[in-house]
C-alpha cells in the first residue's frame, strides 16, 4: 500500500493526470505537482477547484517548481511531501534522472514514454534496451516499483495485446496498434502533443518487428487504410511507436507493426518542414552568428497543445488488431477504444488525445497504491495482469471494446 | 567623371558586381570590396583572379570588413580608399547609413532594392517615399549623384518603361513587369537571393497601381499565366515589387502590375511556412527562453543561394509587356531580356538571377563614371536617358529584345 502521489509535468497530459489523481485522492492522498515553472503547476489546481475535481475535498493539492534534471531536488521533494508514488509526465529528457530520484528514495515509477536524449533521435532497436532496461536490476535491488510507458500508447495498447494473449488466442500471428484520431482542432496545423516530442516521433527511422526481426522503413512510406468503428476509413501510416520495442520482446508474437492516422495536409505539413531542416534536433547558426535548434524555434510558432482544447471536436479510435490462432481455427480480434475531445474537455478541461494519455497512469497508480502492481521491479505494462487495469479504466472514462466474429461490444467485468 | 569604386556587400550579387567591375577596371579604377566578413571579400577576389577578370591586372582590387550600418567607419572607409563610387549590393537594411555615409563624402550612390528596417515589413506605398524621397533635397544640396534600384529588377525594367515612353508609345495604357525564373538548382528548396529578403518580399501586402490608384491584394491571390519567350507559357502571382512604387510615380501611366513565376511547389512551402508563423520577422521566445526571430532560422537552413551556381540549369526571362497607343492605334510591345544560368556561372561563377541583378548596377556605375548619369541628385531609373544604359548592357551581357507586330528581335544601337 503507497499513497501521497508526485505529479512531474505540467502540460496537457499532467493536467489530465491531476484531475484524475484528484478524483481519487480519497485512495491516492496528497496530490504534488512539481514542474520548472510554479504558475503551471497553479493553473492545474485552479482548474481542478473550478471543476470540484477533488474528491476529498480537504486533501492536499500543492504545486512546486522544480528542475528535475536535478535527482537531488527530486529527491529533496520526494523526502519533503512524503510522496510514494511519482507519475513522470514531464518531458522525455527527463525520464532518467527522475527514476534515478525514485530509487534514491523507494518511491514508485511511472512513466508514458521512453526516455531520450535531447541531442539523439530514434536509437537502435529496441529502444527500452537503450535506457530504462539497462536499469532493471538496481530497481529489483532497491525493491522500486518502476512502470514504464502507462498511457494509452504506449500503455493501455500494451493491457490490450495482454488480454489477447491471456483471453483470446492460443498462437498469435500479428499485432497491428492502431492510433486514429478523427478529431478537429480548427487551426492550420497543430499538434496534439508538446510539438518537438511529437515530430521527433517522426524524424527517424520507422522501426517495425515481422517475421520476428527489425524492419526498417522511412516516416510515410508504408501506408495502409483501415476502416475502423465510430471514425470509419482512415487513412494511417507506419510510424516506430515505443510500444512496439517492448512488445516485440516481452511476447512472443512475429509481427507488431504501429500504424498512426495522419491525413495529407499532415504529410505535407511535415514534408515541407523536415525537407528544409526545421525538425532538426541538431543546432545551427543565424547569419548574425545566434546558435538555435530548429525544432524548438517550429515548437515555439505551433500553438500550445493545450489550447486546442476548448475549440476540439470529434473523436479517437485507438485499438490492437490481432490475429492469430484461437481452438486450431484463425482468428481476428480488435480491442480498442473510442475517446471523445468534447467530453474531455467538460471533464478535465483538456483535449482527448491528452485525456487518453493522461488516465491510464492514474490508473496504474491506483494499483500501485491498492498493491495489486506494486511490484518492487521494472516492468511494462505487458509484464502486468491486464485485467485489473482495464476494469480501472472502465470506470475511469476510457472503456475497452472488443470487436470480433461475435460482434461489436464492451469489455464487461461483471464476472 | 568619377572613378574608384566601393563595393558594399559580399553575397552573390556582390560577386557579379565585383567581376563586372574588375572586367572595366580600366574606366572604374580602383575595386575595393568592404562586408562585414572580409574572408567574404577575399573569396570573391580570389574568383575573380581565378578567372581573370581584372582588365587591368595592375589595378587595386581589395577587400575590407565593414559594418556599414556603422555610417563613421563607412566614411572612413570611403575617404582612405578615395572612392568616388559606392556600390550599396549589402542587405536592404543599411541603404539609409551608406546613403549617409555618401552624403558625407560626396560620393556617388548606387543601389538595387528599397530601404527597409527589420522589424517592418511592407510599409505603405509608394515605399520609396518611406524612407529614400524623404532625402532628396539633402542628396540635391550636397550634390550627390545617387541612383535608386538600378539592379534588373527594378533597374533594367524601368529603363525598359522609359524606353516605351520614349519611343513606342504616344500614351501607355498598362505595364505588367513579369519575371520568370525557369532554371532549376535541383534542390528541394532555395531562394534565389538571400532567403530573409525573399521572404519578406512576400509575406505583406501586395500593392499594385490600377486605375490610378493602390489596390491590395494578398500574396498568390492573383494568378496569371503568360506566355514567354524562351521560357513558354508560366504561372506567374501579382507580387508586390520596388518599381511599381517608383514608375506609379514617375510616369504619368494608369496601370502598373509586378508577376513574379512560382511553381506549386514554391507555393506551397511558401503557404506552409508563413502560416505556422515561420516566416515572421518579429521575435518569439523558445520554451527555453531563448529569443528568436524565425525568419532568421529558416534563411539558417535553406542553402545559400550562392551555393546553387554551380549546377543551376535554364533560363530567366524578364521583361515589360507595355499596352497603349501609337499614332492612334492600340499597341503592344514587350521588352525584355533572356539569361542563362550556366552561363553567368562560367562568366562570373554566379547564377543567373544574381547575374541579372549583379550587371546593371556597373553599368550604371560605368555612365556614372563617364559623366552621362552623374545628375549630382537622386534618380530613379527612370528619371534618366535609358539608351545609354540598355547599350552598355548589351555589351555587357544582358541584351534587350523586342517583341511586338513586327516580330522579335534584338534591341539595335547600331545607328
Amino acid at each position: 500500500m503507497k499513497k501521497n502521489v508526485l505529479i512531474i509535468g505540467a502540460g496537457g497530459v499532467a493536467q489530465v493526470v491531476a484531475h484524475k489523481c484528484a478524483q481519487h485522492n480519497d485512495v491516492l492522498g496528497d496530490i504534488h505537482i512539481a514542474s520548472r515553472t510554479a504558475a503551471k503547476c497553479q493553473a492545474i489546481i485552479d482548474t481542478i477547484r473550478a471543476k470540484q475535481n477533488l474528491k476529498n475535498v480537504d486533501g492536499v493539492l500543492a504545486g512546486h517548481a522544480l528542475d528535475a534534471t536535478n535527482v537531488d531536488a527530486t529527491v529533496a521533494l520526494i523526502k519533503e511531501t512524503g510522496c510514494e508514488i511519482v507519475l513522470n509526465v514531464g518531458s522525455p529528457f527527463i525520464n532518467m534522472p527522475v527514476m534515478s530520484a525514485c530509487i534514491a528514495t523507494g518511491a514508485a515509477y511511472l512513466d508514458t514514454a521512453i526516455h531520450e536524449e535531447q541531442d539523439k533521435i530514434c536509437e537502435t532497436p529496441p529502444w527500452y534496451a537503450n535506457y530504462e532496461w539497462k536499469r532493471r536490476e538496481e530497481c529489483e535491488k532497491a525493491g522500486v516499483t518502476a512502470i514504464l510507458g502507462a498511457g494509452f500508447d504506449p500503455g493501455v495498447v500494451n493491457a490490450y495485446a495482454k488480454l489477447a494473449v491471456e483471453d483470446y488466442f492460443d498462437e498469435i500471428e500479428s499485432i497491428d496498434i492502431i492510433d486514429i484520431n478523427a478529431g478537429s482542432h480548427g487551426k492550420y496545423f497543430a499538434t496534439n502533443f508538446d510539438p518537438e516530442i511529437n515530430f521527433r516521433e517522426f524524424t527517424g527511422t520507422v522501426y517495425s518487428w515481422q517475421n520476428s526481426k527489425w524492419q526498417s522503413n522511412t516516416m510515410f512510406e508504408v501506408k495502409k487504410v483501415w476502416d475502423m468503428p465510430v471514425v470509419g476509413e482512415s487513412q494511417t501510416f507506419m510510424t516506430g511507436h515505443d510500444e512496439v520495442h517492448s512488445l516485440s520482446q516481452n511476447l512472443n508474437v512475429p509481427n507488431v507493426r504501429f500504424w498512426m492516422g495522419f491525413g495529407d495536409h499532415y504529410v505535407n505539413v511535415f514534408t515541407v518542414l523536415k525537407n528544409i531542416g526545421l525538425l532538426s534536433e541538431q543546432p545551427v547558426f543565424t547569419a548574425e552568428g545566434q546558435e538555435v535548434i530548429p525544432l524548438k524555434v517550429v515548437k515555439a510558432c505551433l500553438p500550445d497543445p493545450s489550447s486546442l482544447a476548448p475549440d476540439y471536436t470529434g473523436k479517437t479510435c485507438i485499438g490492437d488488431l490481432v490475429k492469430g490462432k484461437k481452438d486450431g481455427k484463425d482468428t481476428e480480434v480488435l480491442i480498442y477504444n473510442v475517446a471523445d475531445h468534447k467530453d474531455a474537455f467538460e471533464e478535465v478541461g483538456s483535449q482527448g488525445i491528452s485525456y487518453t494519455a493522461g488516465v491510464p497512469p492514474v490508473a496504474a497508480a491506483l494499483l500501485i497504491a491498492s498493491g495489486e502492481w506494486d511490484v518492487k521491479k521494472m516492468a511494462n505494462i505487458e509484464d502486468l495482469p491486464a485485467k485489473p487495469f482495464l476494469h480501472l479504466l472502465n470506470q475511469m472514462g476510457l472503456p475497452t471494446r472488443i470487436k470480433d466474429a461475435n460482434g461489436d461490444r464492451d469489455l464487461n467485468f461483471a464476472n
